[in-house]
């Protein structure tokens, strides 16, 4: 995954890792480098990955990473190119390495960098009302227009014909042409993720960010959450409802219409043309097929496939549901 | 339907309907004039209507106007006075004349005519906060307040003795006396209405408002979307609790309760003195009559009659529900 | 209970309580006076308190209060040293003597109080965004951050090392150290509570407060509602995510994790080491043990023991659920 917006504070010694991580008597020269962490697919010489869990064994087997964040158990599944390192808890390791290559993109305070966006390159190319503010590495198209007190934080690219309302936050995030985002979104902080510990809760970076394709619509009120380790996606020309929350990680396709209220949490998949009514969840990590009907107020926990209509909770086939609870 | 806010850009020529229309070949004097778009009961002489289902056909038969966008199917229903204009799919059509009539309706965009208070007629008048903004437009009565970063937009009359929190935004609406909205609640914006279309949906117009009747007071966080044909309303003492969305056309009754997190789906009718708990969901287009009472969390969808109590989804009497599901 | 934030108005004299109340023929000196108001068990000599059901017979035996409002029915459980004042409806009348101690509990309007922070005695201690504002009783401690447009309205008292985001607000609230709050948050704000009736809805006081403890992190556009009589408080090392709503006088426990678009209404208690999914939804005055956890989309609606995993609505054991359920 190429990262558009986290500057790489790497590359990193081998020995600058493992002591973040309290190891010490691995058999690695501790004076090499990495430049990089990535997933297992997508890693490359000098990068480090992390490998957690058997069902990733065949993508394994064929990383072109150097050096591994494993178990005892999975560690002979990495080729020769690849080291392994052997740890107590894979992802909380991944964790502390990514938030040494990535500190900035653990906590989400306020983006200090901020201008009046009259200060800015901006002021005669788009409309804007009072008291907008644009952060560092902002970019937008043509014939925006932003609404009073939106604060467009750092790291945001904005495309043509796009209209954001008022009391808006966005950041970490790649918005595409036509888009409208109404009042009072934030857009692009970072999931609720972290490792519970009794005394202080271990956050995990988010290096991923939201991505919303063509033509959607975000209503008032909205929450879109970057993604740690991969993006956030709402799909070309789907228009999502007010006070809706996409979690981390999410995924919507193509022409998809969500109605107010509706949760997905995160890493779920969502297809194109998918009608979910109000107030509906999605649980986490779960697939959701192309032309599926979520009625409203269902909870869906389980996948769903293609061409399904669903209602209920736990949701299943509308009729049946509709027949059984007259 | 009078419309109070939103500028009628007519009359125009039948030519002129028409050619958005994509029509030709249709026998009417091209050069007619129409002044205004309406529903089949309230319009008038000179003016275009819409007749889409047999379920009008009563209403259709009286109409007063003189136009009217409909069928081959259903145009024999018409009374004399009123010419037919067929044509495919007569929502689109009438969304499209309507737009033509009332562009100001369909997006709602940021508003640009807002001054800060200190600039306007108000500055004597109501105790405000730091940077409140004030459209075109906006009435206040006596006695008001309006709290920091509050927009109020354009086409709002607020009443007297009445309270708006921070990080408010308000356009179209009509709000009475002694009414409080606190912190950021959006009244008055679009609702969620467009007809689908695989690469870009059509947004319809929403040329009706929000009224908000005397005594109410909605809760922190709430949405309460204008109407786009017939408005919006929140009649007199009923108070909504924290983030609470109201979609389009939804009119609820007097002296009702409504708990934190409902959500209430487009066009349905709330009765007086209903209770409704907190997470409930009403669907789309519903009846709920007076005195109903509705458990926290139920999702509703069929009409309930009055005096009736009902929990679970879908929601049905609470005692058999309560028996059934000990 | 002790009141840090709101101002005790009195001493009144008992003619003074007596007259808000309608209520003469009383036998009680009517220049007697009366210092504040409290719960059975908190109040001591020359203070009023309040009795309204058998519940309390034992807490009543014992009070140390000089002054009762309760009924004929009641009135003989009280000590000597507490003189019954008879009353028809003991809560109504409790709020009416309240809000007379403390008139400031009951609206919320706009804090007119705030100042500019660049104004204020914190302008060089914490790192602040553009437009943020300060009310009157304010305390920071070391090494926080406050985003645009948040207002900081009185009666906040914020600890070491936190991290305010934009467009929130907070008032009448106690935040501990290295707590989080992230974008467009509202809490400290009164809770939904009011007496009903048919013109003109009474609101009751709400002089609790919102009590933050240490490592918290609250999610974007959440709002939590400060207590009426008792606080509302989120235990150390909480995290809630975003879109939950906190009614007033919850009490959530430590080490607790609560997804997106929770709901916990007024005067639940929440264990430590609870695991709640989004959507779900808890009803007020329940009792959520230890170490519990309830499945996203849940509707709780009893008091759940220790150690209990549960799911559904009503929420039931989560096997039990699902095998119903498949």
């Amino acid at each position: 995954m190429s990262n558009p917006f986290f500057k790489n504070n790497g590359p990193f010694k081998v020995l600058d890792l493992l002591s973040i991580l309290n190891l010490s008597n691995v058999d690695i020269d501790m004076d090499l480098i990495i430049t990089d962490i990535k997933d297992l697919s997508s890693s490359k010489t000098n990068e480090i990955t992390f490998f957690h869990s058997k069902k990733y064994k065949e993508i394994a087997k064929n990383t072109k990473a150097s050096f591994c964040l494993t178990t005892e158990n999975l560690k002979n599944e990495l080729p020769k190119n690849c080291k392994p390192i052997i740890v107590n808890n894979v992802l909380v390791s991944t964790s502390k390495v990514t938030a040494k290559f990535y500190p900035s993109s653990i906590n989400d305070n306020f983006d200090e960098t901020v201008k009046e966006i009259k200060d800015t390159e901006f002021k005669d190319k788009i409309k804007f009302g009072k008291n907008v503010l644009i952060g560092e590495n902002v970019k937008f198209g043509n014939n925006c227009l932003i609404g009073h007190n939106t604060i467009i934080e750092k790291n945001v690219s904005i495309g043509n014909n796009c209209s954001i309302g008022s009391n808006c936050i966005v950041r970490n995030s790649l918005v595409k042409d036509n888009v409208k985002i109404l009042d009072n979104c934030v857009i692009g902080k970072h999931g609720f993720g972290f490792f519970p510990d009794a005394n202080k809760n271990l956050r995990y970076p988010h290096i991923g960010i939201v991505i919303i394709e063509d033509n959607c619509e975000i209503g008032c009120g909205s929450t879109i959450d970057r993604g740690s380790m991969s993006n956030t996606i709402i799909g070309k020309n789907t228009f999502l409802d007010n006070q809706i929350h996409v979690a981390h990680n999410v995924k919507i396709g193509e022409n998809s219409i969500i109605a107010g209220q509706v949760g997905i949490a995160g890493s779920s998949i969502i297809g194109n043309n998918v009608k979910i009514g109000g107030q509906a969840g999605i649980s986490g990590h779960l697939k959701i097929g192309n032309d599926v009907e979520i009625a409203g107020g269902s909870g869906v926990i389980k996948n769903i496939s293609d061409n399904s209509k669903v209602m209920g909770y736990p949701a299943k086939n509308i009729r049946d549901f509709l027949k059984k609870n007259k």
